[in-house]
């Protein structure tokens, strides 16, 4: 999926206020910062971005070309009062980028404005072919995928960090989005929960194809094998990715499964989703192995979250990280 | 999803010369034989149904409504040399349907000849709605579901014969397809592997929704959580399902798993297969647990069928039958 997106961003917030409802924002801000102008948020709207606050005729003076919606919500819909905004940015001047599963083109006026104007609107969440089935057939190159306990523990930053730690060292790899944010980023990817669901593991093997036998593909994972809604798009993911290492990913301060009910499904038991990413990932590679865990102690104490990294580390023999803490080094040095 | 797809039908064959391509043909004419007019094959096609080969012309006197395209193929892709026949059949005066992954209307040709005439095109795995994501809800009601060591080991057959084997006793129950055969048989149901992969678990929950507690769903199951085209499938159909009973489907004469490269990949071990079938269905109904085996022994001998299923039987101390020579009674028995 080639993407021209015109870069700088505005990033639409809506009226959001949980943190992790902005992380394609959030996303997007630190990893390419020199790509985003500020930030638009709704009446309403309060999400703990260090972003400026612009009106959209302030973004365009700053040279801002795309309006980027940089919130996601489960299902992927555009509530309708966002609706206004996105008109008067067409008018002033900006073509629009979604992540989102409805379609900008599906709202009537949106999709009337642009035209009068001449604007783009990206859904970076369609892709717009289909993936081959998946071969299971085994592909030069080495993987890395990240796992999780839940949606939103950290997998996407986990492979950015890998990525750039990697690059860093001089060992050729690429990071490989499967998600809106990642793409984004990126560039590129695969929209893996959007395709159609008989062709995930074709996606997870079209977004990571045969590669040079040194080369390590640092795969974004998506969801969960514990999670109701979607362990779909990750065994898929996981089968696809046929990964010579895994990452766990993981956030201590969270009980409850994201997305569902809360206190209706409780985050898996880490030995229990080690076990079972491994028995899944060593169907299409019997060389599947974790090669470290990435927690996001964010909501802990120092001296809380470093005894509790430690004891990890030594229960599991495996680097244990808080990637936005430590770096991701430890991890890097296991895989090289 | 409603059809109203006109029968009765003639089930094109195509040029397939494998009996399993031809699941959906021969699904239809076993179960519902009296919605069938006979066959239609092209040059090389050779396929075992029990019908009587027919030219358009003598579908049509026998009073055929809809030209079905009763074969799959990985990928579900409509080879172009199949367009002609599409072409002189909705001339003759027959409807289409398919269940392939590509559209009729995407064929430029057979949408404008269906135009011409006033004919319809149905897609029965294009589901004309988003199902909403899956939620992990328990509701209410019974429900069974079928489960595979691979593809096509007989899990359509299985989840239809113990439905008619709880009707005939009495007990509320319905059948609830998920693929494309299912669908034309029942006329109602969801193509599971071919909504967006987001929204598996969710198009399950749609399939069998909240219902009478004495009530069952016997549920068609797809793919294989060991299949590494379509474990995404499985897998969200398992969590969506919520299954109180599963029946596990295998065929013992099968070493390779269908559809990937043959020597690739190994049908799982039964107990191996069933422990992680149960390990992701307890994630949405801990009460999960197994009811019967159901052994397709028709590459076998007699005798060594009899022995083979007696041989599970008492290794796994379950009902354990082959459905197309024992019938399903033993596991229904089981079930109530």
């Amino acid at each position: 999926m080639n993407l021209t997106i015109q870069k700088p961003y505005l990033l639409f917030i809506g009226d959001v206020t949980e943190g992790e409802s902005a992380k394609m924002a959030d996303g997007i801000a630190r990893w390419t910062p020199e790509n985003v102008v500020g930030k638009l948020s709704l009446e309403g709207g309060k999400v703990n971005l260090d972003l400026p606050e612009l009106s959209l005729k302030e973004a365009v003076e700053l040279g801002a070309k795309t309006l980027v919606i940089g919130v996601v919500n489960s299902g992927g819909f555009i509530p309708e009062h966002w609706t206004k905004t996105f008109l008067q940015a067409l008018e002033a001047g900006l073509d629009i980028a979604s992540g989102m599963h409805k379609k900008l083109e599906d709202l009537p006026d949106v999709a009337e404005t642009a035209q009068k104007y001449g604007r783009k609107l990206w859904n970076v969440r369609h892709p717009n072919y289909y993936p081959p089935i998946g071969t299971g057939e085994k592909r030069t190159g080495k993987r890395l995928l990240t796992v999780g306990t839940d949606c939103s523990v950290g997998k996407m930053f986990t492979a950015l960090a890998i990525n750039k730690a990697l690059k860093n060292k001089g060992i050729k790899s690429d990071f490989r989005a499967t998600g809106q944010t990642g793409i984004l980023i990126e560039g590129s990817g695969v929209p893996i929960d959007a395709v159609i669901a008989d062709f995930i593991s074709g996606g997870a093997e079209m977004v990571a194809p045969e590669n040079e036998p040194d080369h390590w593909d640092i795969i974004e994972g998506q969801g969960s094998l514990f999670h109701p809604s979607f362990a779909g798009v990750t065994i898929g993911l996981i089968h696809g990715s046929q990964p010579d290492a895994l990452v766990l990913c993981h956030k201590p301060t969270r009980k409850w499964m994201r997305g569902v009910s809360e206190g209706s499904y409780q985050l898996p038991d880490l030995q229990v989703c080690m076990d079972l990413n491994l028995e899944v990932a060593r169907r299409t590679n019997p060389n599947a192995k974790f090669v470290g865990l990435s927690i996001n102690t964010s909501e802990m104490e120092t001296t809380e979250a470093k005894n509790y990294l430690k004891d990890l580390e030594e229960k599991y023999g495996l680097p244990t990280v808080d990637p936005l803490q430590d770096g991701v080094e430890k991890i890097v040095n296991k895989l090289v």
